[in-house]
């Protein structure tokens, strides 16, 4: 295809700071992906990225280049407008579990290829999976015959999608380079590009439980992606939502699910419908249903039906009990006052250590296992109240968890309001 | 031996500008030369140090380890003090033939672990090999003997000398990640350490033919050479030396061999003398032989008798007829004027395309080609008299070695004087 260049040259170009050509750029992700480019070199190359950065013509033309390592996805057979979400990851964000059924009542096409999850952070497979007999994998038929039918698919991406982003993404998680937003943001949205998306509306957590710590970086990476989605004709809304405490009252597998059915029977924590009805409404905006009312169709059952219908569509009983972690643990309130601080990060991490998160991709997780709140942050709490109870299948992991969750809890005076602001910004 | 760390911990407290404590810095060697640290990991790791760089104590401790990771030799054993130069590279640079028998003289023992040429530096086992019957590759047990018998031995190292730094020069040499002076510095001197030399001259050489183009540079990676040198205990002594000029009137393999025995003959251009005398006075110095004078044993023979006991010892016939290119091929000075500069990368080029140099580890030397100069910086000349010939078994090699000479030559009006320091500092 491209010239033939020489990986050092470029790995040197980016070492000293300067551009790498559209070219140098194909041929690198083309190269790699065929194995012409070594690991070695590659990680040399991320790295000087990591700490050098890529200019935004580079960004865009290394995700051009990894899309194009692929095959695409042909939502435009479908006849509809098709609209994705995707959010950086966070610590209870169960939104799409509720959110992309309520965006299909309105007869738009929701494709949610989503992932599992790693670290801290949950993946809505994981949870989806604790419904008995559902299943993640379909084959490109089924997912279009799904959203021909139903609506609404939420499923693993097809290995076929940006496989230099699957290569790369494995060697960036072994060689310390995932925390560049150039290669974050290529990353995301090289795949969300070759899915085919009409529109996309990006969820950029921005607090401890997020990837982003700081309101900058969450913002240069959501003008990163949204150029990017505008690059590729891709009408792409960003909002950048905060991840000082986890969202909902539940960050696990199972107890997931349950929070996002009440949320899908009109009821659920405020957090959870306030951000799932203001993510619908982007969603609706951007696929061309302007006048949708998504709060409603909560509170009448219209999404509801569609969840029943997208879940038994892979396999899976609505009706069905979800599991329960056989053990459980109850940390209580040491103090009267206003509950100011909730860590997401410590929450997400104590969660993991119950079970209900993985650290090796190999890892299996616990379907009932993960932290139950009983409290948000601004609630009055009094001395010996419960606060959080932890749940796992095995006991011996209520020590690491509760450690985990030692500075998790800010009580502050009566009178005091946390700081509290669930939608920063919208970037668009 | 060490507690056990986290590469991925580790790569991302260097790219956050972190400092490794010792226990990192012995578990990363140790993990890399035993395959524990992946390639791509390492690589990462020294993108990362190339851009943040390391502290004194880190570069000391990054030494320590890769010395660690292999034998040492013994020289000790010999009962004689042991001293050894080590140049970092530069054109025409045949120093350590005449000055290793030199210092032999005086009852010292040199032992010249050396390496072959790759690029535009020649290799001083390269150019011994010219020498029919000549070999590079003793055992410990030969060597020992020769530095016992004879004084001076020049030889191919042990593969089991600092095998980590072997490995990571390698990988250094493919992912752009040479040129970092910490990663520089410990390279050469886990080797030298390594040897267990009592003493050690550096001959580091700065200009356009060098390493390192700038005094800046060159100045740093002495100092911090020498302090790693002195923190090991081996009385370390550095030179910075020009290197903008080739050294003496031969860049190549036969030819430059042939200049050195003209030095050991008391004869040979002015440079070289000077060097090849002023090195052998600090490594002198260093080994306890204040009151040495080096030129009058390169004057009355006795170094040229080193030298042919040297060369007979490992094989060679110090007598022989030195092989000659088959193809010349002379430029001639375009005007008259004193010659001011004669750029020693752009003949370094040349000799390495005329067949003297190889561009991988695997390529054949020729034996006779390189560049022979007729003139040297200060020299005034005339229209047409001859600046330097080109010699190769190839003439097909001509045009490219040309094109590398075309700006070699600077000729300015008479009167001009160029600019010429041959030994620029001592940094001890």
């Amino acid at each position: 295809m491209s010239p033939d260049f020489d990986a050092v040259d470029i790995i040197r170009t980016k070492r000293d700071r300067g551009t790498l050509s559209g070219e140098q750029i194909d041929w690198t992700i083309d190269a790699y992906t065929r194995g012409t480019i070594a690991d070695e070199q590659m990680s040399a190359l991320n790295m000087a990225i990591l700490l050098n950065g890529m200019s935004r013509p580079e960004i865009s033309r290394w995700t051009t280049a990894m899309i194009s390592s692929g095959e695409r996805m042909d939502f435009p057979s479908l006849g509809k407008a098709t609209v994705d979400k995707h959010s950086t990851g966070g610590v209870g964000d169960k939104i799409t579990l509720p959110l992309a059924p309520l965006v299909a009542v309105y007869g738009v096409a929701v494709p949610q290829l989503s992932g599992r999850g790693l670290g801290h952070t949950g993946g809505t497979l994981d949870k989806l999976e604790s419904i008995p007999g559902w299943q993640a994998s379909l084959s490109n038929e089924q997912m279009m015959s799904q959203l021909s039918d139903v609506g609404a698919v939420i499923c693993a991406a097809g290995s076929g999608l940006a496989p230099a982003d699957k290569k790369l993404y494995a060697l960036r998680d072994v060689t310390g380079t995932v925390e560049s937003i150039p290669l974050i943001a290529s990353s995301i949205m090289s795949k969300k590009i070759a899915e085919g998306t009409g529109s996309l509306v990006l969820d950029v957590k921005v607090g401890s439980g997020a990837f982003m710590k700081d309101e900058e970086s969450a913002r240069e990476l959501a003008e990163t992606m949204v150029a990017l989605g505008q690059d590729a004709g891709v009408k792409t809304v960003a909002l950048m939502t905060n991840m000082e405490t986890p969202l909902g009252l539940t960050a696990g597998n199972a107890i997931e699910v349950e929070e996002s059915v009440q949320v899908l029977a009109g009821e659920g924590p405020e957090d959870v419908v306030e951000l799932t009805v203001r993510l619908a409404e982007e969603m609706l905006a951007a696929a061309g249903v302007p006048d949708a009312d998504p709060a409603a169709a909560l509170k009448d059952g219209r999404a509801m039906d569609v969840w029943r219908r997208m879940i038994a569509a892979q396999g899976g009983d609505p009706d069905a009990q979800l599991p329960v972690a056989r053990e459980s643990e109850t940390i209580y309130a040491p103090a009267d006052g206003v509950l100011v601080g909730l860590d997401a990060l410590s929450v997400g991490v104590a969660a993991w250590r119950l079970g209900a998160g993985r650290a090796r991709k190999e890892d299996q997780v616990q379907a009932g296992a993960g932290v139950r709140m009983h409290a948000k942050p601004g609630a009055v709490v009094r001395s010996g109240e419960p606060l959080m109870t932890m749940l796992t299948d095995d006991a011996s992991r209520f020590d690491r968890a509760r450690e985990a969750l030692a500075d998790a809890v800010v009580i502050a005076a009566e009178g005091a309001r946390p700081a509290q602001r669930l939608i920063i910004d919208r970037i668009a």
